[in-house]
């Protein structure tokens, strides 16, 4: 038997940290001049934006920022935000990426959970940061002036481009991760216990899950994609660097409208975008008047719900192509992706549905995905009808979650990670959700913590008991029914406990429905929350 | 600063080894029902050749086979070769895919020193086999009696068939790499020092190297690819893998004949395929009539030397979109591309040809590739004049050369593969290649050493002093000219020469020219090989 390893060891020439700021560094090498970035009138290329990124990376360690710093941004899909993936990277540094729609509360306890040292913050959130900054005087604020946001008086440290502007000769001050698995970015997830959870991805984990989504979705060269998914949620599932592998042009976006999605779809021809249903819904029901130009194919993919079949017979006749898609934070976004196969085209856009609504099969390189029972670690048998646990494992799951090794070690118990869905494996293989094990609520595209709202609703004075489940909503997909019982010689309506969330929650996550009844409760007193989401539907159904 | 490291390290649920068998794995487990082989009349899906590589791998470890146990090929493109590139590794092997072109005194080194345990050979073979096992009586022979190939007795140890079959119900003996640096493959490079280099692969690199080249050639979800390079170089540039990982079809070829070819492209709607610049010749040269009928779009990659403006010319109007790339053994086959850019298309077909004829750019996940100055590691600049040596670095370059620790330290000096070529860089960052520091002639798609062939000769005692130099040549790309001073009072002809060299060499190595005359000397007595380049010229040049 040869010796295959004495002298063979990893050196410089054969062996480099994996990482997604190569891809940036490779698009401006060979493709400098092409465009990048649209937003509004800017046209920004590849060499603008890598140097950009370079100049942002330099001014944040001139800051003081290196290995494991943590930058917060919060910001819309802007370029900055785009920026802020490799610029902080870049730095050494750990992105972490607030979701704009939190309250105050929550951001306060994220940026000090994650030991932000610095926040990027666009100036649509002048009165979020009075309050961040007040509760956290240390933390350094760059001001973000978008061209097509708010222009607003300086209210952070430094305004964004002045802060640029200052590292303007020091664009080689910049560095590789000294580790493929260094922490590349932090992402809170919306946990089912009270606090949000830092999930931290690595750099070896996003270049992996780059590739994957671009082998997954067939993505040629020069991609046009808009950004609209969130690049703060999972870092828009890796968007923003492996549409940067293929050099392709980011079409910013400030928020989604769907006759301005449609306009840019048309004007800039947008070849891919991914989004939550309600986003895909939204331009298929847009007018034939705000469709009408678009005659190239459209690749969308969409996770957090299956589409419906009347959605997608209605995205097909606008020659979109929607993929299916499923995962969460933890696996850097989709992680499963429901496979088409040639002869499905045969079927009716009932049957087609019906198979494409499957969560589908591990995404390339993904190394496993099944259903198991979460006591015994078996596989359930592909029958279609047992249901277990959907667990995933590989290099598309997350480091962990940050300071808390119990949860970190509970989530990758008998070493898979434990989504918290419940579903099946159908004999061809596909795996299908079936229920929730986390009491997650999903509504345009965010995911809303059922416990977390109770937890709220139980501080009222008036509030005995109540639970809160996911109905079904046409506009928003999922939208939250609390159900009440009340103190005896209490009182109170929908009103007034839809004002009592607004002052505890983000407006997203406030009930949309107050039923007031007595809960039904198992013999030890637990309360059945599947008979409520039962009972739900009956009340919905009501005319 | 938040700890980032603590309690967030690699475990099962967060980090695979990276390995090309995980393709296979997918393949079956999403489209088991899909072609993956077409070979004469023989359909074989996806779910039959996992079965084969596993049944492959099973029988190769009832035999003995382990980590690091080297399992030699001695195979045209057969289904048999593209399942020995996963059950080798499956076996925990390390496939050593043999030229077949080679002369047997050098397959019996070759053996040797990869210390192979069991050799895969076609029947085709049999006389080489014959020697083979006079001079290592150990190497266990699996017969391979391929469908197209001849149909001989048994001469091997085994017949391949009889091999799986009795494995048949093993197929779950197999496994994955314990560490994705292990070896997948050993492909003997012919250096220029006399004896061949056993290059190194590793499952990372191989893993990403095909990924590479599927992100460079934006190979869609399942290609047919044309198998016309031999799976024994470079293993066809990782083709037998990345093609796997797009769920694609191989059409198999014991040999490259254009009319067959273009019938296969024209029968199977062949998408792809890689070749020398010779293959692409024969079909560009081929009849109207073989080539009527093949409407649709053929992408197919060069390599080894520039495509001249009329081949591209004939091959773009043939509908066939050829891309340039360059590379050697020690970085995987392929490392860099041309790539195109939109505004090369406005250019005529000379301009366009001339800027396609460059060597181009790094490859996507390759980490360098430049042109430097060998002694002082600095980059030359970037004016298409000054020339240097091209330098390649990253996770796409070898472990190093077995058991060879000083040749792997000299080429990977400086923490850059030496790549022996000689070349400039142009100003838009493209690399071209202007000499070969290594002297090597590329004959036909093959690598031949001058320094071996000098060898040869300086043994035949008519020779006083020789040296052997690339001439261009209309079929093969370029052939050998040998330049001979003879001893006083000897005497030799071309057609001696050429018969004693046959007795040494493989055929295609054999010097097509033989010139008399005294060579060219530096006062220090070195020989002039650039002043006998010129030479050749003119010699060719005489009608």
């Amino acid at each position: 038997m040869a010796d295959f390893d004495t002298g063979l060891g990893r050196q410089a020439a054969n062996f480099a940290a994996l990482t997604p700021i190569d891809f940036l560094l490779r698009a401006q090498e060979v493709y400098p001049n092409r465009v990048a970035v649209i937003h509004g009138d800017l046209r920004q290329t590849w060499h603008e934006t890598a140097e950009r990124c370079k100049q942002l990376a330099a001014a944040l360690r001139v800051h003081g920022i290196s290995c494991n710093s943590t930058v917060a941004a919060l910001l819309p899909n802007t370029p900055a935000m785009l920026e802020a993936h490799f610029g902080v990277p870049m730095a050494g540094g750990v992105l972490n990426a607030l979701n704009i729609r939190l309250d105050v509360e929550t951001l306060i306890y994220i940026l000090e959970h994650g030991e932000a040292e610095v926040l990027l913050a666009d100036s649509e959130f002048e009165e979020e940061v009075a309050q961040i900054k007040a509760a956290l005087p240390d933390l350094y604020v760059v001001q973000v002036n978008d061209i097509l946001g708010p222009q607003a008086a300086l209210f952070g440290d430094v305004d964004y481009e002045t802060f640029l502007q200052d590292a303007l000769n020091q664009s080689d001050n910049w560095v590789l991760p000294n580790d493929e698995w260094d922490a590349i970015a932090l992402n809170y997830t919306s946990g089912t216990t009270g606090k949000p959870k830092g999930v931290v991805y690595s750099h070896r984990g996003a270049v992996l899950s780059s590739l994957s989504m671009l082998l997954d979705w067939n993505v040629p060269l020069h991609p046009v994609y808009l950004a609209t998914l969130p690049m703060f949620h999972c870092n828009a599932w890796c968007y923003p660097w492996s549409i940067t592998a293929k050099v392709g042009t980011f079409v910013c976006l400030r928020r989604f409208e769907p006759n301005l999605c449609l306009q840019l779809i048309r004007d800039h021809k947008v070849t891919h975008y991914a989004a939550a249903p309600i986003v895909h819904a939204g331009l298929a029901n847009a007018s034939a008047e705000a469709k009408a130009g678009i005659d190239h194919v459209v690749h969308g993919t969409i996770a957090g719900a299956a589409p419906p079949a009347a959605l997608l017979e209605s995205m097909e006749q606008m020659g979109f192509e929607i993929t299916h898609i499923y995962g969460l934070t933890e696996v850097y976004g989709p992680a499963t992706i429901c496979e088409r196969h040639d002869d499905w085209q045969n079927l009716d856009i009932e049957a087609r549905a019906a198979l494409n609504a499957r969560q589908g099969v591990r995404s390339n390189l993904v190394e496993g995905f099944t259903v198991m029972d979460p006591e015994t670690m078996t596989e359930v048998p592909a029958d279609g009808e047992t249901i277990g646990e959907l667990m995933i494992r590989g290099n598309h799951t997350m480091k962990g979650y940050l300071k808390n090794p119990q949860a970190t070690a509970e989530a990758f118990e008998g070493g898979w990670f434990h989504s918290g869905d419940l579903g099946v494996k159908y004999p061809d293989g596909y795996i299908q959700i079936k229920d929730r094990s986390k009491d997650i609520i999903i509504s345009g595209g965010e995911n809303i913590s059922s416990i977390e709202l109770e937890d709220v609703l139980y501080k009222h004075p008036a509030v005995l008991t109540c639970a809160v489940v996911a109905v079904a909503d046409e506009k928003w997909g999922e939208v939250p029914m609390a159900f009440v019982e009340l103190r005896a010689g209490q009182t109170a309506t929908p009103e007034q406990l839809t004002e009592y969330c607004l002052s505890k929650l983000a407006r997203f996550k406030v009930p949309k429905h107050f039923v007031f009844e007595e809960l039904p409760k198992t013999a030890t007193g637990k309360i059945q929350k599947f008979v409520l989401r039962q009972r739900a539907k009956t009340i919905l159904a009501v005319p």
